[in-house]
This record gives structure tokens, C-alpha cells and sequence, in this order.
């Protein structure tokens, strides 16, 4: 786990379609659910079919009922013949001619082209003790599942089962005999082998001794804390790194023990379900066998530690650990603009106050007191100062020349509007000397400085919501103006209207497409980096204030009428 | 849809434990595979009993085989036996026989004094055309089932299939049929009723004209572009608010309209399961029928309009679309500091070199060479200048008192640090005056103006970031060296060692303190915003950055030596 590390997988995890084959646990925490709820926290597309029903829970198995091998079949047909699978996981097979209906499935599908990466987990009995696969139905699993298998996960007993049905009887009691189990049944196999160690208990000193022995066997620690992370074990003294759980996984290319510390968790119902179904989701990916087994294990580890307590024996993992919400749907082309819509709708009574302000219709009319409009168009230039400052420092916080060029273009665009807007102010009678001494008013102090404040206080993405309020607010009124203009007998008039100059630069195509940058820019950036809930709630707090303060800034206009 | 409405529910959802009886969809698109997927995006746990397997795809359905009646029963008494369940819905029900299970093992739970909100989704046909209810089998949903429910969710054609079963026959065709359809099903069930629909068409004219004649309707729009919202129209034009779906809630209390724009999508595979699962999720967390409503229906709309093609005809929804993926896991009692592990871990090789520094072991020996420690111990003092400044650039980013004060004792300890940097400093032949003069490295310079930088440009959190690696590297090194010292024969020398009192200051209580607190800042930082995967890669950066040039500087002082 290093950053960065492993390398981005060849298909995203929203493109991967995958399919476990096992059985139903009513309760939750095993087969099929724990499957799709691990299938979902991966962000994969998860099917399912059922070989057996249970009736089971926390305690134990209260009944089975298999599903017959035909049906298993028909349920195979449909999904493979449908969905385009990426990789699929088998469970709990039940019984021999289910297990034969299901190799010989995906057999076919094998042949017709389609090899896909299959994860064999061999589920012969439950968490509780329940047998879940009968007696007869390993060697159906050596001779037809395994050939087309790519990995196999059996856990320390189902290991020493497979093994003794090729007359190999030996009990794994050492790290060298859990090595030595997994490289016996990938030979047997002919398939990659991950011996899972949760029911045998090793010692990092276990581990360096084997290490020292066989320095080709490459170990891999998961959250084990050692040299160098004193800070980190204040408080923990002699509770980490005594016990760990070590899986060895063998490939005919190398051999990796993973090791993580033991966990004294009875949240343990399901483990060997989630590990290979993770697996299967990381494989779907593109990710190496051994760089999925990692990540996967990794992940199951996290679902034991973080579970909460269930029921009245073993409980379930807690399967969405790594699971967050977002609060901003991603766009669509039906809907472009998610994050905007989402900010003036949840801002809907100040939006509406300040792009319907009556400074805003009685300039449409053309009947705006000249007063009203003058204080207004004064204010605004001095406002329009802290506007460019703002953009300053918002090329000052950028991380791109892409980004600098961008906030300093706007302030060209500002520099050139004052040029306008002193031309604009001598129609209505205002010097240029009138314009540069009247007093800030404040109401600009107030948004002027609270912009600037945002823009020290917080990051790149902040200083850009606080200046999202007054370009999309502008375009709005522009764009309604000009909407409202269009219709018959109109209340907004055109000809003859004194602030016609105005409404025309607002709605006009250079005002609007900044704001179309502008709109594309912020849905861009809560794309490329999803905000927290608490995030969130700052860029919206900071939209609401400057929405106030831009209605704020036209009540002080008309108070002067 | 306003910031901050709906009021926080009464339970978290991840405390949630929900139940779907249902059947399967081995393609994952609807049944208890669309439920679970469902219970998952809310972060609720998920449990299903299973009615019936179907072998179906998004073309059709293949096959049926209803589980017995005695085993429906069977499944839900082991769920409800163990785990404690704070909603559940049922789905297709398949025949006469197992809906009566079903509605008795419910029965019998909710007189055990264990009433919680069911919603019945009663499903009677597939999206595809398939009868998944036998006839004869809606007397039992009225006589047994609608009698314990909360609320029923039926389609167009359920709705109408379900009146007409009591002998009251009308086809919905305006939405007065629609609302008038709701308000009979209601009374005749005694539940809430929410008509779906999806299977009828109306639109933003009708549902104002309706209004206007029924002003007691409360009309809630979603995804709606209305007036005011002219910027998110460019290019929408005619596409938006001609075709609206509606849904309509009757409750004795109040008959709400849910509307939103009709989407044109085969991706609605599903949706009926999908919704019914959502608004489950809802109540088991305490919301009203209404507000349950209200969001599971924005989710399902979201699942459909963020939907990717999948299979040869009707697809499955995007169950996932709310769904974001946290790098780092919530920390447990087990794994206090996962923030602090990814950082070290992830920066394994610089944050070894860093804190294993030659110095720092010559340091520990005692035979550093004074001219090394001097030069560190001076351009030490520069840094602590830029060091004090971060922190007063971190108060005027803080939001509130207290994270102004945490910066300013800094601050304060920084100032008093110095006091006894200069009485150190007389102790190895250096004087205030000397200290003073002496010329700033382009090491110092690189560290203490990257730190400034970073907090420029970024926000309070960033700036964190940023001085974490000094702190918690000397916080390292401090309790390294004084565990090494504590072993027997250790090459770390304290008795008469010139640094001492710098390795007791640094492994001291006080510092080891600061070091606490930093460690649980930044933990507390990722639980309460936690970072998107950009951001994170942002704080990474900074973190490895900062530990170079840590390195660095100490490399500056050995390169005296």
C-alpha cells in the first residue's frame, strides 16, 4: 500500500458485470447476499444465481433446500446469455450433480470464446459447522469445476479435504505446512491457490523465521504496524503483532503470504464468501491475481474490524465500510447540470428574491428611478474592484497554468468592463471623478469583503462557489429579461428602455457563455472531486450568503429611489 | 429540495436492518437482488427471504419456481428469530399459499409487539409481461396482507387490478382517475397508498390545471426545471417539462403529488422493487411516508437516468449512482489511527530515510559532529519562524474559537520553544547574536516557504497537512530513540550524551502530547470531511513533500559535518 499503488485497473469498477453462483443465506450475512453486497460496495454490476436456499442466521443452518441442477442451469443461460460477464465467483455448490450442471455451464461458455477469470471458493461447511457441500461432490470439483477455474480459495479445512481426496492426508499445523498445502493443490489443479489462514493462528516471529528460510517468498503486511511507527502504537503496547492471520496464495510464478493481525471479532459469518467475491470484482477489473487477493483481503480484513454486532452467534462483516454517499447525482445528458440545479433549488426563495428583485422588473419596465440605477451602477464599479482582486487570488490558488490563465482572463474581461462602464456612467451623468470618489457603500464592503475573506479562509473550489453567485444571477436576469422581451405585449420593453444597454450585455452571447464556463467549471469540479456532506454544506452556505448579498446590494439601490 | 431539509432521521442508516420477501432475479436487475442493492446504496443492512426463483433476464423470463410455503415461513423466522429488523416490504409473492405464509409469520411477529413499517409492493406482472402473481392470489394480499401493511405501492394496472378485484372497475386515464384511484384503494385497504405512475402519462399543464382545482394537493416537483432556472435551460429547450411522471400519495391526512420529468429509457428494469426497497430504507430510519417517498423516489429516477445499457431489452437500473468509495476506513478501536497508518505506510521509503536519518542515529550515539548540530540548530530557528507563521495563517482560516486557539497555543509553544533554542544554542557555542545573523539555507528556505505556499493556496485542512510531517516526525524519532535506550546493550547512549536533553524533549510528555493531538485532529479531520479521492491525493502529496524536506534538511546539516 503504497500511494498511487496498485496500478489503475483496465476496466472501471462501474463497467465490470459479475456473477456468483452459490446459495441464498436468508439472514444476510453469507452466500448470494454477501456476495452482491460485496459486489456493490466494489461498485460492480452483481447477478446471481442460486444453487440452494437456506434457512439460516447468526446461530446456525435451520434448513437447506438445493435447487435442482436444471434450474441451476437455466438460471446460468439466462444470465450469461443476456449480461456480458467479467468475471464470476462459484460458492456453495450443494451437491455433486449441481456442481457437474454448473461446470459443465460454464464449460461451455468457456468454449464458445469466452474465457473469463472463475473464482472457485470450495464452501463445504458453514461458519457454524452445517455441511454445505455432501459427501461425493469434491472429486466433481477436482476433475470438472477446478480445470476451468483460475483461483481457488478453500480455507484450512476444505484444503486438507481436497488434498486427501487425492489421497494426500496431512493436518496444516505450521506456516511451512500451510505453504506447502497450497502449492500441493495448485499442482493437483492446476490453478492458482490462495490457502486462507483465518483458522490457523501464526506470529510475525513465525513469519520472519519461514522468511529467513525461503527469501523467494515475497510477504505482504496489511495493517500491521511496525519499526518506525512508535507513534502509533502508544496505548496499543502488546495487543498488536503478537497473532496474525497469514493466507498463503501460490501461483506457479511465486508464492505471497499475506499477513494481517488476528482480530478477536465474532463478526466473522460470511468471510470466505466476501473475500472471494472481492476477488472476483477486483479480477473483473483487470487487477493481477495477486494484486486482487490484496486489495480483497485487505477489504474483508476492514469488514471484521468495523462490524457491528448482529444477532445472537457469528454476525455478518460490515460489507460497506468502504461505501460513502454522494450527495450530487453525476450529469447525464438529460440532466447537464446536477450540482447547479441542486444549488439554486436548495436556495430557492433568496434566488428567486434576488434575480426577480424589483430593482430587476422596473429596469425591465425602463421605469428604474435614474437614482436608484446610479447608486447601483457606482456601487458596482467599486465592487467590480474586489471582483478582480478576487480573481487574483484565485490565479494565486490555482494549480494549473490552465487554471491561472483562466481567472486572469476574467480579470482582462472586468478591466475592459470598466472601460464600458465609465462610458455607461457619463450617459446617466456620472464623471468619471464622480464615479472614482463616491464612498463604498456597505453593502459592497459586505460582499466585496466577504468574497475576499472566503478566498483567504478556504481552497481554490470555495473561492469559486463565492464568485458563482453575482456571473450566474447576472445571466439569469439576462437571459429572463430577454426571454420575457420575446413574448407579446411584454411588461419588459426594449424600445425606448434606458437600460436597454444593460439587459443586452447581460443576455448577450459574451456574458453567457462565461457563464456556461462557469456552470461547466463548478459541475466539473464536484465531478472530479466529490465533496463531503460537510464540503458540501460550506459551498452551499457561501452560494446562500453571496445570493443575499446580491439582493442586498439591490435593496440598498432602491432605497436611493 | 431545500439545503438542509429533510430533518435528520431517527437512525442512522447504518444502523438499519431491513428485510425484502421477495423473488430472485438471477440477472440482479429486480427481485431481492434489486432490494439488496438498493439497502446497500442507503447503507442499510440487508437481509431477504426468498418466495421464488426466477431464471430471467432483461429480454424476459425463463422460468419460475415457487419455494414452498413452509419454507417462506421458515426463512422469516430465522431473520426475524436473530435480527432485530426496523423495516421489511414484500414483492412478488408468487401464489395464494405463500402470500398467506408470509401475511401469518408477519402477523404473528407484529402481535409479538413488534410492530414495524412493511410496504407492500404487490407484484403482479413483470416489466417484460410475465405474470408473477397467480390469480386467485389478490383476496389473500386484501384479506391478510394490506391489513398489517403501512403502505402499498402498486402500479397503474395493479392498482386497477386490485379495485376491480372488489368489484370496483375503472381505468385510470387522467390524473383525477389517478388520484381518485388512490383515494379508493386507501380506504378500502386502510393503508397509505402511493399509485405509481410510471405506466401513465401527464404533464406539467395537467398537473397546474389540477391544482388549481384541488389547491389542497400538495404538488412536490423534482429534477423540474421551472421558471428562474432560464441558465440550465440553454439547450434544453423543448426537451424539458412537456411529459412528467406522477405519482400520487394518499394518506388520510393528506394526498400529495410527486412529479418529475419522464425519462426515455429502456433502463427500467426493476424500478418498482427498487422504489419500494428505497422508501423501506427510509422508514426504518424514521422518516414519515411522505418524506420516505419523496427521496426514494428521487433515487429511483436517479437509478434510471444514470443507467447504463445492459442486456438485449429492458435494463437494470443504476442502483449505485448515490454510491462514493472512501479510501480510508473509520477508525475502530482495533485501528485508532487508519489516517495516520496510509500516511506512513504509503510514504513507507521517505518516511523511513526521514525519521532513520544518519543524524538522527548519530545523534542517538552521541557522536554527531557539533558542527552538523549546529548548523541544524540554527536554520531550526529560522524554520520555527515559518513554522510559527503557518500557524497564524492556520487561525485565519479557522471557522471557529477553538480551532483559533489550538493554532495559537502553538504559536505560544513555538515562541517559548525558542527561549530555550537559545539557551541550547549557548550551551554548544552559539550566540543569540550569531543565531540571529546566520543566513537562511535554501533547505530552510524550501520547507518553510513550501509550508506558506501550501497554506496560500489551499484550505485550513491542506494547511494541516502541511506541518504534520515535522510533528510527527520528531514525535517518531523522540519515541524511538528512547525505546532503543531502554534495551539492554543499546547502541542509543544517554549517559553522557551532548544531545540528551534533545531526545528527552523530543520522547517527553509535553511534545509526545502535541503529537496526540495532531495524530487525533487529522483523524477526527477525515471522519467528519471525509476527502474525495483528488483531494486525498492532494494531502498525500503534501504529507510526502514535507517529509523530503525534512529529509533534506537534515541532509544540509550532515553535509556540514
Amino acid at each position: 500500500m503504497v500511494f498511487g499503488t496498485p496500478p489503475p485497473p483496465r476496466r472501471a469498477a462501474k463497467d465490470c458485470n459479475v456473477l456468483t453462483i452459490a446459495g441464498s443465506d436468508c439472514s444476510g450475512g453469507a452466500g448470494i447476499q454477501a456476495d452482491l453486497k460485496t459486489f456493490a460496495a466494489h461498485g460492480c454490476y452483481g447477478t446471481s444465481v442460486l444453487t440452494a436456499l437456506t434457512a439460516q442466521n447468526t446461530i446456525g443452518v435451520q434448513g437447506v433446500h438445493p435447487v435442482s441442477p436444471e434450474f441451476v442451469a437455466s438460471q446460468i443461460r439466462s444470465v450469461l446469455d443476456d449480461v456480458e460477464i467479467h468475471a464470476l465467483k462459484t460458492g456453495m455448490l450443494c451437491n455433486a450433480e449441481i456442481s457437474l450442471a454448473v461446470s459443465e455451464a460454464l464449460t461451455l461458455y468457456k468454449n464458445a470464446g469466452k474465457p473469463i477469470p472463475i473464482v472457485c471458493d470450495p464452501v463445504c461447511v458453514s461458519t457454524s459447522g452445517h455441511t454445505l457441500l455432501e459427501p461425493g461432490s469434491v472429486d466433481v470439483l477436482l476433475d470438472h469445476l477446478f480445470p476451468i477455474s483460475t483461483l481457488l480459495t478453500p480455507n484450512k479445512s476444505e484444503t486438507e479435504l481436497l488434498l486427501s481426496s487425492r489421497g494426500c492426508n496431512f493436518e496444516i499445523e505450521t506456516l511451512d505446512d500451510l505453504v506447502g498445502a497450497a502449492t500441493r493443490l495448485s499442482a493437483l489443479s492446476d490453478c492458482s491457490v490462495l490457502v486462507k489462514g483465518g483458522h490457523f493462528i501464526s506470529s510475525l516471529e513465525e513469519v520472519k523465521e519461514f522468511s529467513s528460510r525461503h527469501p523467494e517468498v515475497e510477504v505482504i503486511k496489511q495493517n500491521i504496524l511496525e519499526e518506525n511507527m512508535e507513534i502509533l502504537l502508544v496505548g496499543q503496547e502488546g495487543t498488536q503483532n503478537r497473532k496474525l492471520v497469514v493466507d498463503v496464495l501460490h501461483q506457479p510464478e511465486a508464492t505471497v503470504l499475506f499477513c494481517r493481525p488476528r482480530i478477536d471479532s465474532t463478526s466473522t459469518h460470511g468471510t470466505g464468501c466476501t473475500l472471494s467475491s472481492a476477488i472476483t470484482c477486483r479480477l473483473a477489473q483487470g487487477f493481477s491475481v495477486k494484486d486482487a487477493v490484496a486489495e480483497a483481503s485487505l477489504y474483508t480484513y476492514l469488514g471484521i474490524l468495523t462490524a457491528r454486532p448482529m444477532g445472537k452467534g457469528f454476525g455478518p462483516l460490515n460489507h460497506l465500510h468502504s461505501v460513502d454517499h454522494v450527495a450530487i447525482p453525476s450529469p447525464t445528458q438529460v440532466n447537464p447540470y446536477p450540482f447547479t440545479y441542486h444549488l439554486i433549488q436548495g436556495s430557492r426563495q433568496i434566488w428567486k428574491e434576488y434575480v426577480e428583485h424589483d430593482f430587476v422588473k422596473l429596469l425591465g419596465k425602463g421605469i428604474l428611478p435614474k437614482a436608484a440605477f446610479a447608486h447601483f451602477i457606482k456601487q458596482d464599479y467599486h465592487y467590480l474592484k474586489y471582483y478582480a482582486r478576487a480573481y487574483g487570488l484565485l490565479a494565486a490558488k490555482s494549480s494549473s497554468f490552465g487554471a491561472i490563465q483562466s481567472a486572469t482572463e476574467t480579470i482582462m474581461n472586468v478591466i475592459n468592463e470598466i472601460a464600458t462602464h465609465k462610458t455607461f456612467c457619463q450617459s446617466f451623468g456620472i464623471s468619471p471623478e464622480e464615479l472614482e470618489s463616491t464612498p463604498e457603500s456597505t453593502a459592497t464592503t459586505a460582499y466585496g469583503a466577504y468574497i475576499l475573506n472566503v478566498g483567504l479562509q478556504g481552497d481554490h473550489a470555495k473561492l469559486v462557489m463565492a464568485l458563482m453567485a453575482c456571473l450566474l444571477g447576472y445571466g439569469e436576469v439576462g437571459l429572463w429579461l430577454k426571454k420575457e422581451a420575446s413574448l407579446p405585449s411584454s411588461w419588459v420593453a426594449m424600445e425606448g428602455n434606458p437600460y436597454r444597454k444593460w439587459i443586452e450585455d447581460y443576455s448577450g452571447v459574451h456574458y453567457q457563455n462565461a457563464v456556461r464556463i462557469g456552470i461547466e467549471s463548478i459541475e466539473k469540479l464536484v465531478v472530479i472531486d466529490h465533496p463531503s456532506p460537510a464540503r458540501l454544506k460550506e459551498w452551499e452556505d457561501v452560494w446562500l450568503r453571496c445570493a443575499e448579498l446580491e439582493k442586498g446590494f439591490w435593496d440598498a439601490a432602491m432605497a436611493q429611489a
